[in-house]
């Protein structure tokens, strides 16, 4: 495994010391595996375990899990593992047979979206949903060109890999992606007119080379940004702009969908925009592989008349089963709310750290999606001193932004006052020694 | 939805008449899921049940799955399930922390493979395989030419769909993928040279175009293409002609691996070939979208330095657990050779009654991958016909081929004597009708 300085919290070979069994695992892991997988942490995490919030180590040690949204009704609910081994045990089917479950899901979680956004396609991986997005945004618009942030992240297709500048220089090239700088993060300023006045900037550049404008994917948080979540509606101008130019508007709601921001169940609402498709992934299984994409019908009539979509696993009886039993569970345990409310409170409680801090300039974020800005004398190995150090606490967080100097705090929803609690006393403790 | 000449057996509304719950059904269904998906059949199947090589509609009756390979152990294998379950109950995560069960699987599936073909990387899919060995090729050999066969189908990602023209006239273009002829399946010619010559000629016309090659991508028994088997080995110069011009050669056993075949676990065995990469899927997982790409270390190694490669689900432990299970019930029940005497016998039933009909004029295929060849006046209608007459029969199949005109019969390997039994009694007296 070779340094990485594209990604943030990647654990380099050699700067720790790890327990005799977990190097023999290591060195297999690398033989096994290759040079193209990454682990997190200066000493890399094994856990055996996984509960509500909290993940265990082999030596039953409780770690808190404040970083993985894939596990957001908690990790291996009860009921969801239940739903999905019943529906297992009964059949696993693909969508060229009908199925009654699909359509029942499909129809509840579009409910949850504008009336336009009415048809739903399932993939299994939020990369799959991307990349099926920019399929269907060439045919629809008859474009190529592509508008990104600067470290987005959309994917490891061929396709999606190359509109994410954050997996670094090696991302694959392609002359149709048009990257624009992340929102400012600053409060003094317009940043709805910035990040429009950026959109414009790359459309006119799309124009001078000829191409076409397909469409603008933004991730409704910017999770690869440095996660900018204020001012709320800051996008709306931005999405006129693409639409104006003959382009679509892609919310990619991998990471701040089903109910992450606490204030809406989809990131895009929060900025009073209706996107012309949506794509969805992590926290839809809890674990499963499931994902899908929402599309206005008029954007995928052409599409559809053209070509047919199959995808082996996307939508099978089981995935759909597991996946309505997590929005089951996101509705009745009214995690929306919770999410809203526990979010207030680490935010506020973060704030009163950050105000003795010469190490915090500013707290970001919405719900359960967070991102402390760190600063100061080489901000980056403060950052990962600061996630190493809770590491060290039993917290585990990672980090964001082209510079790696944004705590990245992102935990199951589930999250509730007690890890608040236990969050806040390591937080405490590892600032104080930074 | 509408007609779509380009996929054999598909649904066309408005032909059969459906049962009121059907009907209500599938306009539901039509509404929810957009104008990209198909159903199977004249009349389409509404599976509620699956056990071994039976599925069950409604009403309990039984039909004999003859066509799904991803219930490659029977349908809801108990023992899948369970190990599924067991993990799901007890930690599903992913590849940023360590994990024994990721190491013992991927060393145990690799040492299936020639010992060049020693590393592994997990996906959810066989798009994603084979989109990541797209990316992979084009890192390691800078070349952006890839060869496939007329006919092929190697997934639905961007990258991949374009691979695929089996997708038909609305796939997407990309002036990179050179398409040659697939096997002629006749006994009298020298299958080895034409296929050779085929891939010599997309060289040609690749440097020609100043296109550096980057792949050969074959699914090793030609799986839409209309099944070619024989004679062994004679993928053995075509591959030897795309390594000397720098590319490198791409099995796809996401259709015929895993033991499907009978005479090997993997395609490409067949074929005395050791492949630079090797992609899989299917019934991988009997069912969990789990997928993965084996390759040589020297061929992965330039990617592995220039980017990281991360999969949410992935290789997660729980995809693991699953994909364990069916490979140790694939060898513990022997089906590599039970596969390979079953469908012996499933192949010399078909050549008894192929010899007094004029409907059959080719049987192919290894193992329980068997491919019929249909003539006669309009062979593609007459193939709807009996894939539809079979059906009506409670025998599940589908058709192949450019031409839509070569039975596809591909059932799961627990097919046995009294399944095979099923199936011809019907197929006699289909055959008989037509």
């Amino acid at each position: 495994m070779s340094q990485d300085q594209s990604m943030a919290n990647a654990f380099v070979p050699g700067k720790a010391v790890l327990s005799p069994t977990d190097e023999a695992l290591l060195k297999r892991r690398t033989r096994a595996l290759g040079p193209a997988y990454r682990l997190f942490y200066e000493e890399p995490f094994h856990p055996v375990r996984g509960e509500g919030v909290w993940l265990y180590d082999q030596e039953g040690n409780a770690y808190l899990d404040a970083y993985n949204n894939v596990a957001c009704v908690g990790h291996c609910h009860p009921r969801v593992v239940e739903a999905m081994a019943a529906q297992a045990s009964l059949l696993t089917t693909h969508t060229r047979y009908l199925q009654n479950n699909i359509v029942d899901f499909a129809e509840d979680l579009l409910s949850s979206f504008p009336g336009e956004l009415s048809q739903i396609m399932f993939t299994c991986t939020g990369s799959e949903a991307n990349d099926l997005a920019l399929r269907i945004a060439q045919v629809k618009t008859k474009g190529t060109g592509i508008i990104v942030t600067e470290n987005a992240y959309h994917g490891v297709t061929l396709a999606a890999a190359a509109m994410s500048p954050s997996l670094g220089a090696g991302a694959p090239k392609n002359e149709n992606i048009f990257k624009i700088p992340a929102p400012t993060g600053r409060k003094e300023v317009d940043e709805a007119e910035i990040f429009r006045a950026n959109v414009e900037k790359a459309l006119d550049e799309m124009a001078a080379r000829g191409i076409r404008p397909a469409a603008l994917f933004i991730d409704t948080i910017f999770s690869s940004d440095g996660i900018f979540s204020h001012p709320k509606g800051f996008l709306k101008p931005a999405v006129e702009a693409i639409r104006a130019a003959g382009g679509l508007f892609v919310a990619d709601e991998v990471q701040p969908g089903f109910a992450r921001t606490g204030e809406e169940m989809w990131g895009f609402a929060r900025h009073g925009v209706v996107p012309d498709m949506v794509s969805m992934g992590k926290p839809m299984g809890n674990g499963y592989p499931v994902a899908a994409l929402v599309i206005r019908p008029d954007v995928i009539a052409d599409f559809g008349n053209q070509t047919r979509y199959f995808n082996t696993f996307g939508g099978n009886t089981t995935a759909i089963a597991t996946a309505t039993a997590v929005w089951s569970i996101i509705r009745e345990e009214g995690l929306l709310q919770k999410t809203l409310q526990i979010g207030k409170a680490f935010r506020a409680e973060l704030e009163g750290v950050a105000k003795g801090s010469d190490v915090i300039c500013d707290i970001r974020g919405s719900g359960l999606f967070i991102g402390v800005q760190i600063t100061g004398e080489d901000p980056r190995a403060r950052t990962s001193r600061l996630v190493n150090g809770l590491k060290k606490k039993r917290i585990l967080i990672s980090a964001s932004g082209p510079d790696g100097d944004v705590l990245k705090i992102r935990p199951p929803l589930v999250f509730d006052a007690r890890a608040l609690d236990f969050f806040m006393t390591g937080f405490d403790e590892v600032l104080k020694d930074i």
